[in-house]
């Protein structure tokens, strides 16, 4: 399974927001005072940080929205692995353009490579089991699609990508409606019939409750290792079983010999670090 | 000296988008399906971690797009330093808008208020030095005024705002114009009267050269301690100090004992973890 | 179950974009010439034919996002049945914006209701039988959010909202698969776990094969009413069992007696006429 | 007289954002799990009922922002008469940009070809009669353009396009303004010189009052057959006469036979069904 | 005949674009790090020059689209005469605010009560004929809308507010088409009943074979006086007739006497220099 | 030094808008009824007056954005100085593409031509003397970033391009302050390092008091020549000096020979009378 790249009109107004945002008014002072409007160089992307590439067409865009006359040769596309020194795209063109888009196509490049990074951390992680690694809605404003998609180049796969795709039902539905069952059957009335529900439960009691249900998914909120063993036993396949709850690369393992189908960790979008990566002038 | 809060009119914007970034074609599916339309409720934005708070009025502009009759009422404000388990504010309202608008409240709460953590833990640890804390360029796509905010919310100060407001002569402009000298002067005499000219430099033969032609601050990248030492002391106050390269609030003190005026951590914008901060339900 | 009102955070701004495409540069010439500015009168927005209401938050919004001191006293909700003559609402204030916002209004009340009055035209035709209304992606560009709310209002379910928000396997995607199964395969394996997935079928061999494969639902294509039969008896419940093709408020019932879940019917978004709805003035 | 396109500059908005409106966050799902990146195909945009075509250019649009590698042959232009089975045009190109798109192109080109169908129908039911056909405000929000740009491809002539560009003084304005003598003196003094001005009008009474102050045009609104006869001759050239009120392609020549120079429609745009067009594959 | 206002949904994007565009993305520097937040003070609009007011609606948006609890109080409204000193209007409340928005109410402000005031100095240069003062399409870009309304604030009339609202058939035109009546008898062909058609000519010979062709209005370009007489007398009341070209305050009444309609003068909007207005504060 | 072109990504927002506000709902009426499809012609923008010119950019993005075959040869660039009859640039290919933006084009052509020759003047008038030119932010809303590129230009130099770029205190900030001590010292505790600080003053008295506190550059605001040359004198090349208050071409060389740094004249952007430029038909 590859990995689709997401259409350019999608990308497009985030890169064009993101480069009005660094040329404020002015434009870029620094550049256009030194750089001659003529000088071409040729430059490269390149790893500082072992990890996955993630954002290559946002920084694409990013140089050829300021001049399409960049020309970008890709090396280690959207989901491969990279070591320090590594080269990941060749960049050459007008310099002034270059420098001038530098820091915006960086942005991207490094934010969503750093997701990449941490979802692949994971899933290596986890390898040998069959539990998927998936995100949450804790992504950075502005960004949902990108950083989901950063999830998917690092080998995870995504879990709603909004309040409109899929149902949740949480601890406070629940005490609204006033128990489980009203709460799945208000959801299953309402929604039309290619919209999944899902429960998040916090015990195992309340897990046999929804399970009469037969919801289409349980997510195993903040269980031990020993209680998500059981409730997998419980499910018996009847519902795909996530569990979440500060999940790391040190634990990952044994949630996922627990047997449940997903791990779902928050922290892949919201508090990734950024993989280093540089952009070097071969010749200016 | 207080912090001053941005005018809605430049937050506005990005709530908006936050918001139906995550409410899609079909809006909240669980919440339209499960609450009541009338039922009011009170809830608390409480801390889960220790650190500064930032981007509550964004966290309340998230709330009162979905519902004006959410009220807020804010009990720490931005800057303000939490514990676990104080209340940041109380959220009261129809049921239904809080929990629309929870996540996207927390996305810009938990971000922005782990950037101001993370430029007050180095803020603290350097206290006792004249050095001041500023972020760069290196932020996330479409968020660079509140992130610059949520510094300033954390003790620091901010560097150039984008491309247009500082003259910044780094390395391959040097190159490119042929020499320190030649880049400068290009500098200079484009620009306004009101814009500063900074200067990278990576060896204390540069900045000899660099301080010739008066420039109003140097960035010295990746220096030992040692070399920030004797370029203290080669500047002698004859333009301002910054020093930049993986510092971190261990290697802090370290560096501001050598007497730069500023340190620049790239990292409290693109790397900061999310501080955590829940929306906890008082009643339903 | 109730009828959830779609967000105006979702609505203002097509609105906003109605009002600015009928004011164009000057305005609303002939009210400004003639209706003084501070003349206040009371209008109400009453019924021409029998149907059903939709779209009163689009209306509301028209009058009140030219003067906000137009009140609306809603007296017949969407969703509500109506008669010829029928007050849907009171509309006073300022008589200027009312004359200037009542075209833009109805536009967005006619064509929601006429989507309302055609859907519940067809959920009362097959009142008795399990069988749901469903409406397809063939909308009014621009319009899907509220069209496909529209549809719910006259009791109806909503199919996909977008490309995104679920699968739906078509002749063109096994044809380029190279067969249902790896067609089938290839979604599974890519898609989240709270992604359904469907399968359009033309003939019962087909949709023999397809059940192998455990669909969520299947797309029941253009088929016969007697191969409609075949076809939910061979599923037996093992999918959502969906017809499509033509069906009209005649045809409607014949189809929901074969035991098919969803009857999917695409003119009600793209060729329902609208349901003529006036606005008469009491008193000016 | 032939049929001018509208400069796609007006027409990319609209299309950019119906696609963004199908693609939602996640894009395709179906066919970027199934459909190979780097597959091409042939097909053709071809006609499934008898009609008039309209919206090619917003069609084409929908592909080529998808991916511009999509190339499209046009064969019967807009505006032209198109039976059962007839190519419009042939698109080939990626085939899961085909895909993509392809329910959006439909989605314009099946809605605005509708209106230029019933349109012509209404034309061709007049012919020998000199009375032109026209449409209305009564239009699809955020579609009012292209609409009316439908009405020319089926024949049809253009009234009012808002508020702005021309006067109609309508029963309400006579009200308010204490009389059609006011009323078109207070709109003749306050417009400039390239604005003409309507009047509508009920009763022959009514009429002859108006004629008196040499109105531009006489919206003669839901008159019978012989009061238009009259008002055709009461008015004796002496103003543009146009009728309204339920036209249909079935009393439209009656009407026309009366004399008068229009006849306005509002069904044309509000209410006309698609014109039903596919997109067949010749090979995948 | 009174001024209409423009409704606020109109000019809302321009206020909201040029605060932006003033506030940029850090904000108001010097008034944030001096003005306490909670400081009031009462400011007044007031007059430095004579001349006429345009524009308050604008300057008012200002002020309350940076703080909701700035008041305005009016003293002379839109279209009022002003000599130096005259308060225009009082606007109170926070400080901060006021600071903030001045520049930009002021920019509006000024920017079209220098139109208005130029646009009155012609209309009052012509009082005792009926020739009335028109602008034209030669305005700033984005202001059309304002700049129209500051001219009929001043006295003056609107000629065409762009290429759709009206034919105006210029000597290329007529060079393209091959002559005067191809020209004109195109247009007519081609455009609504609510279209008025004016041709520009350069010479009596050229008006005399556009008479016979009927035109709404005729487009006297560059005439001598003499010419305009004669011009004026062969139409005899069968066309409007308007004078153009370099018309000034000294020659206008020359021009006017020649009894044509209409003087359209394109610097009213290109080159008519700012009313200067200013912001005291009487008491900080 | 060169004059830096503005990237297209900040232009073509502007030209957009601009262009969409004069086609209107429904496009250039007059050429697309008059001038055929497939005609092509060329043009020249020729110089009507003596002057500077700015803009082309602007004016070639218009013409291509509504038809990208039409070509643009440049024979005088922004920045060159034209005299009546010269040629500025050739415009070849689709006559009504071309008609349809000419006005566009011509308006932000003549306008920022304006501009640079009234900045020119200037220039020009001061020769001789170190004094830059250097305008304010008394700019047309919307039109900042061009407005100030079109003084460069013309020779001259920006000052602030909004409120966040630099800080400047003025009589008011220092009033509230309690005094010019405080407001410097609260602009400079709040600021980052690299924004600069001005002070207006409007004494010699006030002069010294700002001098002590070592600011960037002290506004020397409606001072007499003498007070200027006394002012220079006291600062002593300790600050950047800059005189404004009503300075014309024929008062500026005067003021500069007071021997100040900057003459700062607002007037440039928002009172000088645009460049007369017009577009000549070779062939039609």
């Amino acid at each position: 399974m590859s990995l689709s790249p997401i259409p350019a009109i999608m990308l497009e107004p985030l890169v064009r927001a993101a480069l009005l945002e660094d040329l404020g008014r002015a434009g870029d002072l620094t550049s256009d005072a030194i750089v001659p409007n003529d000088l071409r160089t040729t430059t490269v992307l390149s790893a500082r940080q072992q990890g996955v590439v993630a954002g290559l067409d946002l920084a694409i865009l990013a140089f050829r929205l300021i001049d399409q006359n960049v020309d970008i040769k890709v090396d280690r596309a959207d989901g491969s692995e990279i070591a320090p020194g590594n080269v990941i795209a060749e960049v050459s063109g007008p310099a002034r353009a270059i420098l001038t888009a530098e820091r915006t196509a960086l942005n991207f490049l490094c934010h969503l490579s750093g997701i990449a990074t941490a979802t692949a951390s994971i899933v290596n992680a986890v390898r040998g089991h069959k539990a998927k690694i998936v995100c949450t809605r804790k992504t950075t404003p502005g960004l949902r699609a990108v950083e989901k998609y950063a999830v998917r180049a690092g080998g995870g796969s995504n879990h709603r990508f909004g309040l409109d795709d899929a149902i949740l039902i949480k601890d406070n539905h629940i005490a609204i409606a006033g128990g489980i069952r009203p709460a799945i059957e208000r959801a299953r009335s309402s929604v039309g019939h290619l919209v999944k529900i899902e429960v998040e439960v916090d015990t195992l009691a309340q897990l046999e409750e929804v399970l009469a249900l037969a919801p289409d998914a349980v997510l195993l909120d903040n269980m031990s290792v020993d209680q998500l063993r059981q409730a997998v036993a419980m499910v018996a396949g009847r519902a795909i079983t996530e569990a979440s709850g500060r999940i790391t690369a040190s634990t990952a393992p044994t949630v996922a010999a627990t047997g449940v189908d997903l791990l779902s960790i928050g922290w892949l979008t919201h508090s990734a670090p950024i993989l280093d990566v540089g952009l070097d002038y071969r010749e200016v």
